[in-house]
């Protein structure tokens, strides 16, 4: 396995810098006969796109993609699907500063540290923008389960969270954060407003659901489907923490009040809890899957911060140009193409190793 | 790739069924002429061996480790390393009643959708005793990142945690609870023999630290340490969240509070903070690795919990036999194997890439 | 991907060496509830065993292979297969000269490169009775492929071919040869024996056929299923040539004389020739697939060859001990386990991508 | 692992269609530092550029390459490499009659087989055309080897072969051949001629050479340097062969006279012959690594073939449109490439497991 490929049948790798040309990805192993165009991928872009609200980042992408193969007459053929977005907007003039000095918090000194020098423009290949590939990616593994129902939002806000008891989906897509509670989007305006003002930056929590994930899907040990969703989400840019079900308040917990308790049903057991977040052992229970996933603050501030040049000598670093407030926001979409990407590719291997199983 | 290995370059496979005759591990892509026997191994197993104290389980296992092949006259040889346990201490009457429902938590239900039939007997493949082999392999992997200094600790158990101002990590091996902080330690005592004798089980949080590992192993995204990290530490039984440096915490900080500052020093830049836990852009940045791990408390308890069978009736379920009321005690040494285990691949990775780099 | 792994999803990685305490092999993307035990593996490696007649090696060996996990009331249970087989018979002292000088023709001088030093004993991991592993591991295979008929042969030693004219595959099994026809097993019984009184060593070639693949497994580039045979066979040790149908023949002739053509049949076209082999474009055509395969001589041999010392003075080699005279021979049991092999590990991907298609 | 990908380390994937917009290659693993440009990979595609002569494909194509990612300032950033060709010539009309039956020889029937339909464009994915990318990402693996020297030649075409005594390698880029025998190269061209006048194709063997790759690179068994030569190799559109040093010939022989005999020499041993082709037991010995490679003639001629439609009835074909008499010619760049690509990898690969040999 090379560095930046994802995925055991259901592979992607993704290419290209923030600044650079192009950035895109080759999706590889899809089954083929499946409806595929870019209408089929644009819409989830879009979703992404930068400029659609003062509470993300002000560049303005066409952010189009382009399908260059894999695809005949609108299906997949089977082959490698080549996905690209031109880079229309990148304005290098903001970074001059950036060459000389490192950002805390961002890659640029372990970069230097692997590399022996970096690509200094933007974020280079660990830049946000590089989940557009992704994102696309992610539309591409959709079609692949469309027995699944994948959705996203924002949980929480610089540590002011929703509540549940005002969960309403429907919300989700009605406001500038993801939020379905819009109470909590009314009182994170302010927040993340002034963060911006401030020039500074505040990170978030971004919870994801997927139902419909048959019983089955995953395997135990390595391939372990909750195993593959840490990879994926803590792949994601600014992610420091992922948790499936109760996560880390399961650790608080007696065995007894952990259980998932199951009842007889018409069409197999019925759950009567589901903290374990639909996955146990490495494999689904078929109950929803549950992942809970930290942003962190972006390092890209204006407020100074002590750092040394590539000389070693001390600085101070503001980072100028564009950037959001709050990067956990535009995190959702990706997390939602990252859970795509996994159960595609789940759902392959489960096929492989288990289409014939000759059970009791 | 398959299903049941793990890592790159530096690979392992496990094998071996809980109540089967052996397990073990073949390790794939040691370098070659370091010292490894038996006597390397045998010390991180013992340090694991059930029925050193009363609060874990009290099967009696020799837990002995033979190497079959990849070593000759002492050293390794670059060949592959096939490591075996064998399984002295079965007991299989004990799981007459797993056979015929389902343990809620457990992943029988899930197995039984997934393959059609399982292996009843104790956790069969995802049971707790697969990870000896994975603590054996883990101990060829610190032969080759001499360099990398890991240990482990349990930082919580039931929401009672540690006082960071009474760590001493001297004391971690004083105690049945790989406790750094006395205080605690005595309290747990108490904590968890009451789950024990209720016949619950009770969650805790691990954390471990890597010192030692220079800034530039771990490549930007797929490959990316801190992802590596969440797959190796999320694929332990029973573990439900992972956090890299401040994790969730961080999601509700601030960009200038989150920032790790920098000045010069002698040998390269000094961090005045780590909130990223040592990996930025999943790079190393030469600082402490910091993980943290959730170990949900197990489903093998003697509190009567609704089930179905395998037909579809409803039942009740009580596990009996002998097991651990804090599995996420045991998991201390398993974290620190799977944290070495993933260091090794990840040296050899920079190896492959960067050994002979041209800088600036 | 690791140095010692074979397959995608159906894959297998051996271990150990000629001379240590077992060689074994874990087999791991097994489908579940197949029928297996060790009566379904020891034929096939009795078929391998040295000793059976004067033309092979003289070591006496019991190769009884032992099940160690992923097996459960006789049928696999999806996780990990262990196999093992324990070396009864090892004489080391044959090999005292060896750990000198290179044997030419040998990897001493390779290995001595790549890992600085190298386990003299016998030919440590390159040997011939890693093969063993292999063919354990292709029993497994066979048990995922019941539709395929598999069976290999030797066509040619040191030159002198069968007479496909009197071609008897009922033959292959009542002569120490492999051989389909009588009248080549008897002239070679005389060329063989000729090699091993002169103390020398001759090459040969060895087919092997694959009925009943259906059209469709394979994909096209670089899971090809030719490409997948070419490195499966040339990872045998002594292969030199590996070719698919015509092979090399095809290199010389015109393209109406190459051409497969086809007529409409009950079940799907009729194909009126297969030079290709089985295989176009890197999937199975639903023809026969035809593989030949070029052993050259050992080089374990009593002739003295000159060679050099490890500290690079000049000196001769003759390498004592036990040897055959024809590895070719024993080398058919094993290329029908790499054949199966191979083509499990493609019906598990063909299911992957293929399992759902939506056609015309 | 994908269906198309190849490498381990060093790693690329490949896409596109011949009719599509576009072809291309991810380069993935390629070490930082580098300097790589169009201008390094561009002569590289020239060599292959069909119209050159009348004995190649009369298609005109710019086969223009662009870098869309992984450099930076000249060089490379150790990020994957992004390849884009643009396919300015495709004439579909030409292949209208294709659509409705099978091409023998082609992949046609395999594909329908496979995924349920196929794009009838040209060879779709499995055409010659693909091999523009190999050959782009080739130029980039010789980026990382600048120590090894590769070049490759037809040694024969149709069963005429080159006379070795007459062997001048200045020969080879000054006939339409990369013939090294002036002699040869006037038979072929009345040979080649014939075949292409008569609508028909022919086949032709193509050798390749690799010197100054160091002893030791390869690892026994399944990352061996012959294995993954051979799937190389026989992954190339039309190969039906592929031997290794000897090949087939040593089938022929006898251990002594196979033998490669060494004598003391002031670097390290001087081999006296090279009958393994530069690789023993995996592993490069120092000496030039030889490879030979069958290439079968096209079926894409002019001269009907009985065939069947996609509905089962019988039919002829007659594939119009603009062909290669002989494929084998234009596989020589293609050849050079998958070298390059193989060593590169192997390089990296022993880099990862040898960088820091504690040797004796």
């Amino acid at each position: 396995m090379s560095f930046n490929s994802f995925g055991r049948v259901f592979r992607f790798t993704t290419w290209g810098e923030s600044h650079g040309p192009a950035i895109g990805a080759v999706v590889d192993g899809c089954p083929p006969g499946l409806d595929l165009s870019e209408a089929d991928i644009q819409p989830w872009l879009d979703l992404r796109k930068p400029g659609t609200s003062k509470f993300t980042t002000q560049r303005r992408e066409a952010d189009e993609v382009r399908i260059l193969s894999g695809v005949f007459e609108g299906r997949t053929t089977g082959t490698p699907i080549s996905l690209m977005i031109e880079n229309t907007d990148q304005r290098s003039k903001d970074y001059s500063d950036v060459a000389k000095a490192y950002r805390p918090g961002h890659a640029d000194y372990a970069y230097d540290a692997k590399y022996g020098f970096r690509d200094y423009r933007g974020g280079g290949r660990s830049s946000a923008r590089e989940t557009a590939s992704r994102v696309a990616a992610g539309a591409v593994a959709r079609a692949v389960i469309p027995e699944v129902d994948i959705f996203a939002y924002v949980s929480e806000i610089g540590g002011d969270a929703i509540d549940y008891a005002n969960f309403d989906a429907s919300q989700i897509g009605q406001n500038p954060f993801f939020c379905p509670d819009p109470a909590a989007a009314a009182r994170w305006e302010v927040l993340v407003d002034g963060a911006r003002k401030d020039g500074s930056s505040i990170g978030a929590v971004v919870e994801c659901v997927a139902s419909g994930v048959p019983a089955g899907w995953g395997a135990p040990l390595y391939a372990k489907l909750d195993s593959e969703l840490a990879a994926a989400m803590m792949s994601i840019n600014a992610v420091k923490g992922v948790e499936i079900g109760d996560g880390f308040a399961a650790a608080r917990l007696r065995g007894e009040q952990n259980a998932d308790p199951m009842r007889p049903g018409k069409d197999g057991p019925v759950f009567l809890a589901n903290h374990a977040g639909g996955i146990a052992g490495g494999i689904a229970t078929g109950q929803p899957i549950k992942v809970r996933i930290a942003f962190k603050p972006t390092s890209s501030i204006l407020i100074p911060v002590e750092t040394v040049t590539r000389e070693g000598e001390a600085s101070e670093i503001i980072t100028k140009g564009r950037h959001d407030p709050c990067v956990g926001i535009r995190g959702v979409p990706v997390v939602e193409a990252m859970m795509a990407l996994v159960l595609a590719d789940q759902k392959l291997l489960h096929r492989a190793q288990c289409g014939e199983r000759a059970g009791d």
